[in-house]
């Protein structure tokens, strides 16, 4: 075994953003007591693509385990499985053992881009939650009491206003709780949307006589719109595998009054050198922290790059680095070496239908040579030219 | 199969007593479709020791059985299994499966004296609950709402009076009204109190695809007492294992005020009879109603000694039909032929120790030969004598 690291300096930074420990001695006592730990995180397989709101907890535990400890990574496969047997929520549809294996594996690449996967255990939770039977429910049922579950905020609130809730919402917290006991956790990490399913599971190994886990929530970083939590599906997200330039300049979009939390939640930068950046320039903290992203998901030499392109963009220039098209002029000679300007943007793959190539031309999102275009119609020469659409996506376009 | 029943007479009688039909006008269809039904009954075999309370729905389904229909007992052995894993209930101790199955049998026995129980089907319900897993079991959760689930008596007030609920208390109505899937059953019949649990068993088998059973609620037959419900733990119960005089004594004592119910729910006899009887002089309806319990339960041969034997005991004189017990007087030869009081009591098993039989003497309870012993330490000629406990326990002793 490897030999553990207990200073007082390494779990500061292993809690660095922490909301809620649950509780604080006993986990510092555990932090420090030399013996390795398993720390739980319930990860969700059927929304894989990682963005920054991910890393957030992923990067803690990256520390975690630098310190020696065990990082076990439950896969929720059996309500996956499940998917929502009364049909209410549209999230969760109904996944089949391979469709949730698929996203595991895809969602535990992902993470391999923050922390060592080979060290960590990744366990399915299908594995002892499909062994139970109706016996099996009914005593773990027991340990819980109605009145303890509808403490948990949108229950409360259900409730309140009457709307249904269905008796098997009310298993799945005891089913998330039961996998600590399943793994014997000694720490379970989460977002602070998690808390009550979190605090289920230390009560579940108390009751099963397990000594109960300790509990550390983290924020939900919120999205660029400076409203919402990240997620993908409402467009506020900077995912970890997006090309450097657009990782680039998301980053420069982010509010500035959200962006110290990026600082201390999604890199490494001390948070007093964050603030003192931030407050002499705002504009050159936001560099500071765009480079230092890509430099973490790209590494250092794409920072140069990425930094350029978005100065040109932001200036309105046509950029350097842009992907080229090559076309046979050979195919437009019958037609006079005229191409016309749809199908110009569907052959460059600026759109992929020449109805939605008019939408764009109508909509004024596309330019030849940094003008304009205007007439959906035209004919253009088969003339070498730059094709762009909206600010950021450029195209030479070669005739050949 | 047989030829079905299904005049109205017969239908009538089957419902007699009925409290609450869901619904009436299709329960009315089916009975008179000419179609064998399944009627379910839920058995709790944990209490195995049947009294007049529990006749009540084995007798109209006696009736239904008549006509033609097949009445399907479930054994309850799945919850007795379990037992209350919370711990909270005294009164559902876990039972091993040959217990359950023992309780079973013995409860079968009995019911065999009420209707022909060859003909009767008998099932465990672990038959299928214990096939379910937890993917099951949220399915099956799934079907019924928190909200539906609270409206039970006795969920909301202890809802509302902040008394703990646990979960899997939420979960049993669920299991015994999947019995009514597992079987596929056309009607269920309970007491009133169970109809939470029955229309659960009705709302499921839709879900499932099913016709809803029909449901039948009886009352709950009120004891001697004359307030709580008819039960061997509150001593206010006729058993119908009891020996002739002493459930044709206990009928004497049923208030006045419920003798009517005792009629209607406990005997064939019309509704009317019983009325007009009861008005000509409730005393005579009185032995009318004993005399029918006790030649329902042992025979017309058994009445007229019942009777005989009451009568004496009320009139305070030694009954000529009592239990003869006989001691060899060589036993007490040398103690000079005399016996102790409280050797005697306890030896004619009027008293289990000497102990409790001086508590008897001491508290006046014991009579020789019609007068009342005073003196516990008493010892008595080896003469043939009457010994008595309170008023309707009578021995003859007989040295021989």
């Amino acid at each position: 075994m490897d030999i553990m690291d207990t200073s007082a300096e390494s779990v500061r930074f292993a809690l660095r953003g922490a909301v809620q420990i649950f509780s604080e001695e006993s986990l510092q006592q555990r932090l420090t007591s030399g013996k390795q730990l398993k720390i739980k995180l319930g990860a969700d397989p059927s929304r894989p693509d990682l963005h920054l709101g991910h890393t957030v907890i992923l990067r803690r535990l990256k520390a975690l385990q630098n310190m020696g400890h065990e990082i076990i990574f439950i896969i929720g496969d059996f309500t996956g499985m499940i998917g929502d047997p009364s049909g209410k929520s549209k999230t969760r549809p109904k996944l089949t053992l391979e469709q949730t294996r698929e996203n595991g594996e895809s969602y535990m690449q992902q993470v391999a881009k923050i922390l060592d996967t080979q060290k960590a255990k990744i366990v399915y939770n299908s594995e002892w939650l499909n062994k139970m039977n109706f016996a099996d429910v009914i005593n773990l049922a027991s340990k819980y009491t109605l009145a303890r579950t509808l403490e948990r905020d949108d229950f409360t609130n259900r409730f309140r206003e009457n709307q249904p809730i269905s008796l098997h919402e009310l298993l799945y917290p005891l089913a998330q709780g039961y996998d600590s006991v399943a793994i014997q956790a000694d720490v379970e990490v989460g977002g602070t949307d998690q808390t009550f399913n979190l605090l289920v599971g230390r009560e579940l190994q108390r009751d099963y006589g397990q000594t109960p886990q300790e509990v550390i929530t983290f924020p939900l970083l919120v999205g660029l719109d400076g409203k919402e939590k990240m997620s993908k599906s409402l467009d506020n997200y900077i995912g970890i595998a997006e090309p450097p330039a657009v990782m680039y300049e998301k980053a420069m979009k982010i509010p500035d009054t959200i962006l110290l939390d990026y600082f201390i939640l999604t890199t490494d930068i001390p948070e007093e050198e964050a603030k003192t950046a931030m407050q002499q320039d705002i504009i050159a903290a936001h560099k500071i922290y765009a480079a230092e992203i890509v430099k973490m998901y790209h590494g250092e030499p794409a920072v140069a790059a990425a930094m350029e392109r978005y100065k040109t963009v932001a200036s309105g220039a046509i950029p350097q680095n842009m992907q080229v098209v090559e076309i046979p002029l050979a195919d437009y000679a019958e037609k006079g070496n005229k191409i016309g300007l749809l199908d110009l943007i569907r052959i460059t793959g600026l759109a992929p239908s020449n109805a939605e190539a008019r939408r764009l031309v109508q909509g004024k999102g596309i330019k030849i040579n940094n003008e304009t275009a205007t007439d959906f119609q035209a004919q253009l020469d088969c003339q070498n030219l730059v094709l762009s659409k909206g600010k950021n996506k450029f195209v030479q376009v070669n005739f050949t």
